[in-house]
């Protein structure tokens, strides 16, 4: 079990219990690394990491560039925005480049759903997904679990709600992968409109009521609102769903019961929560991000390792 | 006064002279060392330093990220174009982020005048301000200190001259606070419509007339007309600001002194100066860029010990 | 035989034979570096590269990089995008910032012909020309030539056709002038509104019948058609240069010989080439992108000692 049954990481899809309990201990050792006050281990000189994003991002990409920077990588960026995709070249050809130059491993995200699998099986280079359209987000998914682990002592036998834009989420599908491999009981909780068709097929009870997955759950991951998406018509809109669906500490009140609220961030403070849930004594929301530099740190050193 | 009075570097309003010596006495070393063929120390080995910017700015950047590579540092960028900003994140969540990440030091522009105060309370990393809308610039203002006393010996007893437009710059304000703070006397100078309207609360004195203003300084700090912001209808057009107070090398030469001549740069040459000006012999704009680097290696090796 | 003749690479045109020959078994040398696991030596330790862009560029720029990292230069970027040059700043200004920044390396590309000419004179700095305009990209040439060498044993007495945009490509002047340098024969072939009016002067043969220039040459550079610039109205239509231009394997079957086919990326498939043609066994587009990172060690590794 010292070793992931993989080469690279492109959903949760795809690893065995075993693999996440693996980066799970991984990811303690080096949370301990990231607090003291030298912060740098010499894991990974002399591999060069490429972050390719082809979307914006602020914290995954600065989370994976300070995890690769931690474990002594040489890194190297580019972003769709000054890249050759504007001049019409595939994602064959980009990748092929990326190949050929003999980078060690490429942490990519990309619009469009599979493309880092695409990617895995045409590349040397260990592959992980940073986020592959609304389909997978597996660091983001690992260190979820790997919060609520270290909140609540395991993960197995919790009650964890999914609430929000579960259709346009990537975040949402990885972590159900995620929580039932680990044992959890998921439900997701939404407007019908935002919940996705093949929903009755992944094993989650669903409910419409944002309250009763409240009462029910140990764990409430409260996902954004992706404003930027607004334009589609059957969309409820903003006001609606915080009308309907957005939290509020009054709400948490009324439980009788403790539950952690989580957000894979960026919040839209308001919307989906108000402030007082969102800095709340129920929010991990920052332990989140603290995790997943260490999460991310465990991913790429077991994957080097995977050669 | 081996350790500055503070652990952020926000503005020069906030720190003694006593700072602004000792920063100047560092950067003295650390400009012997970028005269070296070597020109990197091991200081900061270990401390990660995140550069955020939600400005453009090519020299302010350039200049930080050369300054925290020469200390060894792991540096980390993000600019607003390719960040979460865009999607509607507040400043808190996307400092509260950076913090989780345990960043250690954050240098930082924002357009809003504060961004970094209301940061520098809100995290456990030191900040600088690398420039807060329209308030202050503070390392700029160093290196323009620093540079008339490497040129005239000393900045007490010297009049120094900040001409243009002190309405939109934040280089202006911080300006007359350290040359203040270390003994000059300022006068600003510029057309009555660019300057603030608390211009009497500065302690500084006013002149509308450029030739009088060059007349009677020892040094003149030319600022930059910004393009950019042209829209502003009460504004002189370029051709009536060059016509009024743009400098060229007659006006210096009718002087019977010799004046040293500033400019933080990026230049409109034609505008606030010509190219006569820019390029000649009073000139240091180009020894301002240079201690920039050295300024900023100090500011930053200083607040790295006053954790 | 051991240095460079010049501090700078600015094109094919100002270099000998000689200098060519050197950086071929300089990058010889690197190429095997870059098969080891471990592929970073500490050549260029202590000295700082900055990569400016003020185009953009996806395999160019990070194909520097990665030569950069690989020998363990410090490295900082800049592209247009983000920089001062938006703020209406000359050129000049831009450079000598950077000069008294005192970075050690410049490698630019920029859309004006003669810009990094410009720079060199007056800057202390080594500059590496990576693009300027349609003007000369010496860097690609080289690799080119050094695939050929790789492939063929030799690149005199080759016959190398170069096929496509001839006038808006910067690859095709200095792969003309580094093929002739080596003593191998060129001939450029493309519609008569895609050559330029000098091209009588280049020593070349020229050849509008693709079909005639593949059974006439050793190795066919297939160029890029300018996507972006189509707005050009006396461009011949994708669809028509496609069909009287555009290379697919049945008009390679129908040769009686092997040719080499290259490609400087990124590849319009379809439209230059079929994807037949890109991804079979002539090509060997994806060693150039390899020899890329080669080509540029050697140049920087030898220019920085040329000082």
């Amino acid at each position: 079990m010292s070793q992931l049954s993989t080469r690279h990481l492109l959903g949760i899809k795809d690893i065995s219990e075993n693999d996440i309990q693996l980066i799970f201990e991984t990811a303690d050792n080096f949370k301990d690394v990231l607090n003291r006050p030298i912060k740098k281990v010499p894991s990974l000189r002399d591999i060069t990491i490429a972050n390719i994003f082809f979307e914006n991002s602020t914290r995954t990409r600065l989370s994976f560039e300070l995890a690769e920077k931690r474990l002594s990588a040489d890194v190297i960026n580019f972003s769709s925005s000054n890249s050759s995709v504007k001049k019409g070249e595939t994602l064959i050809d980009t990748v092929n480049n990326i190949l050929s130059m003999k980078v060690d491993m490429v942490v990519m995200r990309h619009a469009s759903p599979g493309a880092p699998h695409f990617l895995s099986k045409n590349i040397q280079a260990n592959v992980v997904n940073a986020g592959d359209g609304t389909h997978e987000h597996p660091t983001q998914a690992l260190l979820d679990a790997f919060s609520i682990r270290e909140k609540l002592g395991d993960v197995a036998g919790k009650k964890v709600a999914i609430i929000g834009d579960i259709l346009h989420s990537r975040v949402a599908l990885s972590n159900i992968f995620c929580l039932q491999k680990l044992g959890a009981e998921v439900m997701v909780c939404g407007p019908i409109t935002l919940l996705p068709k093949h929903i009755d097929s992944l094993g989650v009870k669903v409910e419409y009521d944002v309250q009763k997955a409240l009462e029910w759950c140990d764990v409430a991951n409260v996902l954004r609102i992706q404003l930027e998406r607004q334009q589609i018509k059957y969309f409820p809109s903003l006001r609606e769903y915080s009308l309907y669906f957005g939290i509020n500490k009054k709400m948490l009140d009324r439980l009788g019961k403790k539950i952690v609220i989580m957000h894979p961030g960026p919040i839209n403070r308001g919307v989906e929560m108000n402030s007082d849930v969102a800095d709340g004594e129920h929010s991990i929301i920052l332990q989140q991000v603290e995790n997943g530099v260490a999460i991310r740190m465990a991913v790429l050193y077991l994957l080097a390792g995977a050669k």
